[in-house]
């Protein structure tokens, strides 16, 4: 039988051989245009050079990095390596990047100028990371660091111990965890190449795109399109994070056909003065996800940008696509035509490769309308949670994966998402897992019980609120509470707001005990219609 | 680990749940439209139906049969009830049909009115072949035949015997063999669902297209259309079978954005009267395969259908598409830009999910511009040939298909054929091996030696020329030679032209006795350039 399964490196090697005298990346953080065959030709060395630091295949390789082209070659080198890729939330508390470094047992961690006392403290605090590569511009790195430009200029070899499997790991992704602790999810060479044509045909990319990563690279939902661009021989673009202004410049200056942006960032961008004069001509599709955008906004970003906006629903796990709306959907849907109207406020459908059920607990499929846990399947669902036996053997049921995203479909198949079982709050388009923001709270010792959940936000969509009991005797003040829990998880993540009750006001439970945390939740949203939440 | 892989079920299943109601497919022969539920409907009870006959997972059944919406439904239902589908090519000759049938144990042949004599012979031939299903509109079949349209409205029920897997075989696609036997390349879900994004990333194919079936479904070079265009969603068009009016017609009557074209049905349609007033402003793509078109042919066809056209190469092992030629690819050679000019004569570079090399005997990678043989790997390459484990373990080598054709590669990896080491002519798209014919004409009993190639032909690219030798003593004519072959091999597989000579004027050979067919081929072509052979 045939084993040949694509792997990353196949995704490279087309543009640089097809494309490669023509224009790859541009960064526009540090002015530099790079070919086809000059990434390859870096992505290449920077593998040599990191097997030639002592890696062994399938050892761990972290990066903590603002986007650029050089986060988009790590992408490639590390995976070229038979490395396995670690890209860290760099949004995240100190305490959570060390754990998560730890857990995986990161040797070599790639950081930028932006983060590097953050790995200085990493490496003091995780014996097995060794490493420091400085992201450099140039051969001079911060003291005691490798320059990442000098490993891009090692003379480049080949691997003789890498297998020509799809199954082996290529990357890690660490998610929040229902327990609290994050967990990394295991994305294979099959899983992410999958992806990358579950992309490319959702959102029909060719060699005429020109992408613009202005959501950050170390989220899947931007990164993937690295191997979806690149496969097709596309162009990348580069901002180092998002802020409006440099957006719709470079949406203008770049001629941006393509991009990925989350609500919020889609409304900062309309909320904008430089969006008068901005010439977004060139776009084409617009990525959006997380969660959907109300009608309102939905209809203010056509008129700016162009009947171009997709909505996106997926998870790492999934690496990541799962559904989209089209464009077309949103065309009817704003038009008023029946059912696409109401779809506006849906998740879209599955996409050409990967299957989505809803089903009730007993493992049965729903009626149409019936709301029940999303269930995915494809060659993009992940291997399982490292290290994570027991969590993966839940996740992983026959061949699905179980999200823990509670939705009904409707009769086409179009999710709408009702509650999230996981009980995730997303704002800004970051995920949080309420686990965590309640065990930083609960780790004050003036708390007796904590619930934490999202309340609405024009502007983030959803905000962190958490309700505090005391125990008897003690006070606690809303910024003392928010400062404990600073260092413990990542600044998003903190409360926007608290309510501190006394001891004899404690949380509503059920009869068994249980918070009832929706009581607690339900009177915040009582005026926000279901679609938008 | 996860083993989720797609499966041709998953293909309709998604056009069944999110565009039930849109159209599916327009039968143009029986005037006959039907929706994706529908035709999901009628997938599943004939695939009921087949089991119910008393076939076992991964038994054979065969198709006879021109286009139709039916012939479409079988793609689907067959490898729906975890049978194995062998289409056949209705021109070959009875002896080659019932060689493929027994060959392939095949159970179970459904074949339209246009072939029912010919089914019948193969019954009376092929022990193992018991039922004959008469493609039908209505519940009338031919006697001794069951009923398609009766086997449709079976009640459908799901099977519990059928794997998981995507190494599951779904169909077996004979083509011809170097020994001048038919061999059956083994196709399996992944290949064909990997081919379907293949097809579908290099021509861009969305919800919105309207797909002709004018080329023959049984070759996989439009069959796979059946899985790429159902996929996203898209509307299938049949003609029964290529003629230039019906297909003009259907372009403007239907639509039609895609279609598959061999260079021979490009030129008939450009030589057409209709063309001149029929409206063919819809076509967006049309890919055209087999070979290169003559550039002046390409400049035509781009006049009177517009910058449409994509060629592509590939073959059967290869579920099938390997290259493309971009449809920018064509705008700029014709332009006259290098080195795009040169690259209209070429096949064009690998797509996306597909690599391909140029190798030299010992297996070593050729130097751009140097000829060797064309190497393929991807996940669509088969998983080997039916009951020929020799011709298995000498095509597949370390997860590498050898084509057997040679070409070189540019810098940009666009691959040049100059030669097919399986010593193949095509003929109006279809690939008729040399071997083939030789065998036919050498069991003549006048025949001393024989030897068959290609010849230049404006209308048909090659057509088969053979050389013969006659044994002492014995005459023998033209016509008698051609009408010797035609039981034995397909119409299109006979010589259109002889050249007999008496035994003293023997073929030229090599010092170990090996003919030279090349010195007998090459004066024909001295005036042809290379880029169009």
């Amino acid at each position: 039988m045939n084993a040949s399964e694509p792997r990353l490196s196949w995704v490279i090697e087309r543009p640089a051989t097809q494309y490669a005298g023509a224009e790859a990346t541009v960064d526009l953080g540090t002015g530099e245009r790079r070919t086809w065959a000059e990434t390859h030709l870096r992505v290449r060395a920077v593998a040599t050079g990191l097997r030639d630091l002592g890696l062994d295949a399938g050892d761990r390789v972290g990066v903590l990095a603002l986007n650029s082209a050089r986060h988009l070659e790590l992408w490639f080198a590390i995976p070229e390596a038979g490395l396995i890729m670690n890209d860290l939330n760099y949004r995240l508390a100190i305490d959570e990047l060390v754990f998560i470094a730890t857990d995986s047992d990161v040797r070599v961690l790639f950081v930028d100028d932006s983060f590097l006392d953050v790995a200085r403290e990493m490496q003091a605090r995780c014996p097995e990371l060794t490493t420091l590569v400085h992201i450099t511009v140039g051969d001079e790195a911060a003291e005691g660091m490798l320059a990442y430009d000098a490993l891009a200029a090692t003379p480049a070899r080949d691997f003789d111990d890498i297998g020509s499997s799809g199954d082996d790991v290529a990357a890690i992704f660490y998610t929040g965890g229902t327990t609290g602790l994050p967990k990394g999810a295991m994305l294979t060479h099959r899983n992410l190449t999958s992806n990358a044509f579950h992309i490319t045909a959702s959102l029909g990319l060719n060699d005429t795109d020109r992408y613009l990563h202005c959501g950050p690279q170390f989220h899947l939902a931007d990164g993937a399109f690295a191997y979806a661009v690149t496969w097709m021989g596309g162009v990348h673009v580069f901002i180092p994070a998002f802020e409006p202004a440099a957006t719709l410049s470079a949406f203008e200056a770049e001629r941006i056909t393509a991009t990925l942006m989350v609500p919020t960032m889609v409304n900062m961008a309309l909320q904008h003065p430089a969006l008068e004069t901005a010439d977004v001509s060139s776009l084409r599709k617009v990525m959006y996800g997380a969660s959907p955008m109300p009608s309102s906004v939905q209809k203010r970003a056509i008129e700016a940008f162009g009947p171009v906006f997709v909505q996106a629903y997926g998870m790492t796990e999934a690496s990541p696509l799962v559904t989209v709306l089209s464009q077309e959907a949103h065309r009817r849907g704003l038009a008023g035509e029946a059912p696409w109207d109401a779809r506006l406020g849906s998740a879209g459908s599955p996409v050409a490769g990967v299957r989505a059920e809803v089903r009730r607990e007993d493992g049965s499929i729903c009626a149409p309308g019936e709301p029940g846990e999303i269930y995915v399947q494809g060659p993009n669902v992940m291997a399982g949670y490292w290290n994570r036996n027991d969590e993966t053997t839940h996740a992983l049921v026959d061949g699905w994966y179980r999200s823990g995203d509670v939705a009904y479909a409707d009769e086409g198949g179009y999710l709408f998402i009702v509650d999230r079982a996981k009980d995730m709050i997303i704002s800004g388009g970051e995920n949080i897992y309420t686990t965590e923001v309640e065990n930083a709270v609960y780790s004050h010792p003036s708390v007796l019980e904590a619930a934490a959940f999202g309340i609405p936000s024009e502007q983030w969509g959803e905000t962190v609120h958490v309700v505090v009991v005391t125990k008897p005797n003690e006070a606690l003040a809303e910024d003392e509470l928010v400062e404990h829990c600073r260092t413990r998880i990542a600044g998003y993540k903190l409360p926007r707001s608290v309510t501190i009750q006394p001891p004899d006001q404690p949380l509503p439970k059920s009869g068994a005990g249980k918070i009832l945390k929706r009581d607690l939740r339900d009177p915040f949203w009582a005026d926000v219609s279901k679609g938008v939440n």
